[in-house]
């Protein structure tokens, strides 16, 4: 290695186009820290996403990136090592680590001149159609934020208050497309979890996202085995060590960069997955275009898209992979395929 | 896409340097079909070597290839999708499959003019100690044999027969050297197994390679349990829907590129051994230094390496990864890191 890996990081407040409600609370930003990694004349981009609930924030990531030393290294396409060193430097602060994973596959991408698809041996003309949500509100306010979505195919929809049979009637009201359903742990009743599945199954709806809490994987099991529609962990997986405990107890998994420490981690997650028969959805935080064309690089290989993370924020610092007529749709840019703005 | 893919395959005879023994059968050569994929004036080299009792023949071998049809893909860095499909091409047939895939990750590391070991983020300075085997003989050869093999610092010896022993004994009245011992599903007794495994351990063996048939994951699991060294799955495990069955009944699986399908399943089965606690050994048949050199990109990721298939052959046509020192060398150039000689 001639030259010398060069870290610089920047906080950064994502403004949300709407206030965004899941079961357990409401906001209307979300904090995040874009980081740069330089490297020879050229520049990867990363980013964290901190929603708030999973416990990291601008000083947790700015004290974690503090810690990084990037001297010492021999080979600067060697993320094997220096993933597994970022990793080893504190439990928790996963999405401070993806601003790294991400920021290097960025930049070793853009050494090599290729876009991350081509160098993981994807199919980037396999742009499939990503869900977008309507974050939980009124009756009123869900038609119009529904009229507003026209452009996208799949609506996602948060369940888990008493309000769920309403929540999906006030959609068919007005739109037919296929829904994903979020419960974010909210239900906690077997029988009536199952009745819901069966009458959302009948709404159209394609999946049930994390229906009971994370310490009840026994609850799930259950619904994965008689539900009529595939049950997807989200807070019940993070990392690659998770994924096995999935097995017999949901049908998929939801990898988000943010959770899993990144692209490398997630792409091994989908491998061990799809080996075992689990189905697999690749989802976000609220980000920038940077996370998310980051994350769709790995799209080709998911069962579900859900990476409208870009879309629900109105000061996006970045331009790559856009959601055209719905669809996943890559830049071909080397690297994560993004350019700032 | 803008060039064609067109592929070239040529039957080779691999002579060996010593008449091969292991348990079933003893032989002085193996088949070998070499292959070139050529694209927009680059070429990428594979090989497809054929041991007699996994079932190929330069034959099955040419017929399987002259099937294979690479018009209508639109991007030559989509392995996953190209890959996929070679294998839907017919059952069985794995030395042809890795045949193609070697070839196609040497043609698209050339493009990318980086070795793969850098498209795959490992790292290259993690030379380790291979294996070298002593073919099965009478006690004076092998006392010869291990004189030849001075320069390498572990030996990897076929039991299985009725002097097991013996051969160790021979071994030892020349050098204390760690040794790896293949039974080749050559034991049929458990509790002799167990016997063995202790005065293996003593005599500074490190590990026994598939003891049991592999129709007898039962007597594997019972050893694996008891004995104080590892034991590694050949036979039983070849492709990666086989890791998951070495779970609890193995403490590690033997990945090889000719039983695989090659590079891409080899990294995958890496990948999820790993992550499910399984030890990951890289092996080789007799092969050629294309081969060898494709396996030798991953062996960053293994703890056991026994890479010496091109040590035993006298007619080697590439020259790549080198054995210096006993260690497996990469040599940095693109692609799997070979030229032909």
């Amino acid at each position: 290695m001639s030259g010398t890996l060069k870290l610089k990081y920047y906080p950064y407040t994502l403004e949300l186009k709407h206030t965004f409600t899941v079961a357990s609370n409401s906001r209307s930003s979300t904090p995040a820290v874009l980081t740069e990694i330089e490297y020879e004349g050229y520049t990867g981009y990363g980013e964290a996403s901190m929603p708030p609930y999973l416990g990291e924030r601008h000083e947790s990531v700015a004290q974690f990136l503090a810690k990084v030393d990037f001297s010492g290294y021999k080979n600067v396409f060697d993320l094997e090592t220096i993933l597994a060193d970022i990793d080893a430097i504190a439990p928790g602060n996963t999405a401070a680590k993806a601003s790294i994973d991400i920021a290097l596959h960025d930049l070793i991408g853009k050494i090599m001149n290729q876009p991350l698809y081509n160098i993981l041996g994807l199919n980037n003309e396999k742009a499939q159609y990503t869900s977008f949500t309507i974050g939980m509100d009124t009756p009123a306010v869900i038609e119009e934020k529904v009229e507003e979505a026209a452009e996208y195919k799949i609506l996602k929809i948060k369940l888990g208050r008493d309000n769920d049979r309403e929540i999906i009637e006030t959609i068919r009201s007005i739109t037919n497309k296929p829904i994903i359903v979020d419960v974010n742990q909210g239900w906690n009743d077997r029988d009536l979890a199952l009745d819901m599945a069966y009458w959302l199954k009948a709404k159209n709806v394609l999946l049930i996202e994390q229906p009971f809490s994370k310490d009840k994987p026994e609850d799930s099991a259950w619904l994965t085995k008689w539900s009529p529609l595939p049950i997807i962990a989200d807070e019940s997986v993070q990392r690659l060590d998770d994924v096995m405990k999935a097995r017999d107890v949901f049908s998929g998994i939801n990898i988000k960069l943010m959770k899993c420490t990144g692209l490398r981690e997630a792409y091994k997650m989908i491998i061990l997955a799809k080996t075992i028969g689990l189905k697999v959805m690749l989802g976000c935080m609220t980000e920038t275009s940077c996370a998310i064309s980051a994350a769709s690089q790995l799209s080709p290989l998911a069962d579900y898209v859900d990476l409208d993370g870009a879309l629900l924020i109105n000061n996006d610092v970045f331009e790559g992979t856009k959601i055209v007529d719905g669809r996943v749709t890559l830049s071909g840019l080397p690297g994560i395929g993004v350019r700032k703005i």
